[in-house]
């Protein structure tokens, strides 16, 4: 931990607290328990931070991976192609809710953003339509760290200093957390419509909030209305994509077909870096043109399309089905639900509960600021051997999507401990 | 050919005219050269859009990627370690130009960036020190895609639509291509020093501005005077780092020790997406403060620090000096100068040849507007069997740090001889 700290920088952690805060230095994992170096075992409640989907260790995925490193780990996808990454992009087409969709891959989620953000913007530049140059954006949102993903996000965890970096054609409407947040978004669609390149949003849960959940049927009314007078809209399924939420995708929750899509974490079994942007054949068509002309999309980066990731990622997919993922999702969503409510929201301390699929915030109610609730909750629920991290005074679950009926009651079992230890 | 036009989205890459434009399509590939699907082998001379260091199925590489697998394949370092992370960022501190190093990791490149221009700007905030929030930056610099990096970039690539999304707070003097760079950088910061949170520079090489090189001594010159007036400096090593400039980093050729330094594509081989942000102890110092508290840098990646990265990093490093990789490098740079004077510099067609180390730039001179005698020249060379990439009229040549001589003349050869039969 001390080698750690001298050399390594976290990020939203502050180091000079870091050795306080029981970090867990893993050296191997299995399953869903991940080993730190002096060989104690922690089952992982967060998925690695809402990456892992069926579990670390996997050995169909470890196969795909050597398999793929046989053939070759990278080679560049700008004006060139790798094989692999057509299989997949052909894999994903099956499933993502986009009309003929086109896959521009990344590493970081940020990135996929960035990328969504920017063929808005352009895609009306492209087809000479002048001055829908603002996005609609929600309250609580978060989409990422970069300038950009930044500018979309509605600050918080005390980025408002980089205000004078972001950009201002923003348009912001409460988020998820106000009961009336669809009605204050459609007034605003309807009065200033035609000055929006997109609407972005994460479709039915906020996650980074602090897991707070929208009707399905709300969410799909807005993109209905958005839809109507033009507007794109960009769903940022990089938390909520592959499974978290019960279905594949949130926007299939909600019937939606986005013109733009971020995927990214679970992407790749949440072993590899690996993000993407899904347009559809319509947005795409808006950048065909002359070659080296102005209407092409100038931006890539090194490893978008990571050969490696690709291999695990098209595995990943076909194990979702072959293993019935989703079906073992609702069940210990269900089970999870039950269990917080019975275990959880009566003990004191413990304010709402808020949970779609396997993805639950518990939101604590310190009589005090500074108490650091959620923190030492945290800590406490990792010294039980539960490995948890808080969003401030908010627990939140994510358990791997693979988790037994036994795991996911000691995730609620030792949550409630440690609440009753920490909230007195 | 045809699968891949249809649902993946190239970066950089007009969709439309792609098939036109001879891309490979890569199956696998063996040592320096890339197969195609159809069995057809070319000479990578571009180094997979420049992030392959020593080559493609390196044997000790794969093997290092094998073991990690056998341990785990991610876990995150938001607020928890990583033991592989750890020793890689021990490993890394050892040849970093920057004092007493911590390591903030991410995927893209761009996003390593982007950490450094926020650390940068938080860094006056937390010092409690107001104004200083501007970046001295350069003419054609390319810090990457997303929008905080497009914001430290020169516009170019047809990226001048996307100004609206820029933030204003830069500084642009000219770049590396006007002769006078040095005095009109210092102008600006002997003038303005008090208000610049930064300088952003690509140390010595201007690499996607066309291969512009500036004197080291230039460089060293400008970062003096700049750290004298206590402003920092980021020097963006995403594409010279890890010897392809002949030295470990382009920092090293001037001396310098930056505050801030960006690493990227050839980090872990060219292998898989790791990139990292690198800050000097007195930097990261100032971000010391109460958990929780206003102080901390609040951004991070999910995928920041994957060990499977991190391990195939580490042996990257290690085989580096094992091989001798900058001993080769030297030599093959200074075969590829010969070579190119001898062979390409006075054939018809050809203007400006630039380079450093294994990055060359050589400027195609056509008589005309709208002949794409960077494309066709490249086209031609992939025709050939070397696997080249244009940027506009400029053919650039980037080999992989281990060719060999014989790959050296037979890059030389064919670039000379595309010429011939384009620029006629």
């Amino acid at each position: 931990m001390e080698r750690d700290r001298r050399r390594v920088w976290h990020g939203f952690t502050q180091m000079a607290a870091y050795a306080d805060n029981r970090p867990v230095i893993v050296e191997r994992a299995d399953g869903r328990e991940v080993v730190d170096v002096d060989g104690r075992r922690y089952l992982d409640a967060i998925s690695s931070l809402w990456v892992t989907t069926l579990g670390h260790r996997v050995a169909e995925l470890d196969a795909a991976l050597v398999a793929q490193a046989q053939r070759v780990a990278h080679t560049t996808l700008l004006g060139n192609g790798n094989s692999v990454v057509v299989e997949l992009a052909e894999d994903l087409a099956a499933v993502v809710p986009v009309d003929d969709p086109r896959f521009l891959f990344a590493s970081d989620g940020a990135t996929a953003v960035e990328q969504a953000l920017k063929i808005a913007f352009q895609y009306w530049w492209n087809r000479g339509v002048k001055g829908r140059d603002r996005y609609l954006v929600l309250g609580s949102a978060y989409h990422g760290d970069t300038i950009g993903s930044l500018s979309l996000g509605d600050g918080g965890f005390g980025t408002d200093l980089f205000d004078p970096l972001r950009f201002s054609g923003t348009r912001r409407t409460p988020g998820y957390r106000d009961p009336d947040w669809l009605a204050k978004a459609r007034s605003v669609l309807d009065a200033e419509g035609a000055g929006l390149a997109a609407v972005v949003l994460e479709p039915v849960v906020q996650g980074a909030a602090g897991m707070y959940v929208a009707d399905p049927e709300d969410v799909a009314t807005l993109v209905r209305a958005a839809q109507d007078v033009g507007v794109l809209v960009v769903c940022d399924e990089v938390a909520t994509g592959f499974g978290r939420t019960g279905a594949m995708f949130a926007s299939d929750l909600a019937g939606l077909r986005p013109d733009l899509m971020c995927i990214g974490k679970g992407l790749a079994g949440g072993y590899l870096p690996m993000s993407a942007t899904v347009a559809s054949g319509r947005v795409a068509a808006a950048f065909d043109g002359a070659d080296l002309g102005p209407r092409t999309f100038y931006h890539g980066h090194s490893f978008g399309g990571n050969a490696l990731a690709a291999a695990v990622a098209r595995r990943h997919l076909a194990l979702f089905a072959e293993w019935d993922v989703l079906a073992n999702v609702s069940a210990r969503a269900a089970q999870l639900g039950a269990g917080l409510e019975a275990s959880v929201a009566d003990l004191p301390g413990v304010g709402q509960i808020r949970r779609c699929g396997l993805m639950a915030g518990i939101e604590l109610d310190p009589p005090d600021d500074g108490l650091r609730w959620g923190r030492r909750v945290c800590a406490e629920a990792v010294e039980q051997g539960v490995l948890l991290r808080p969003l401030g005074d908010v627990v939140v679950l994510v358990p791997i999507l693979t988790s037994t009926e036994a795991e996911i009651d000691r995730i609620v079992a030792t949550l409630a401990s440690a609440v009753e230890t920490v909230c007195r």
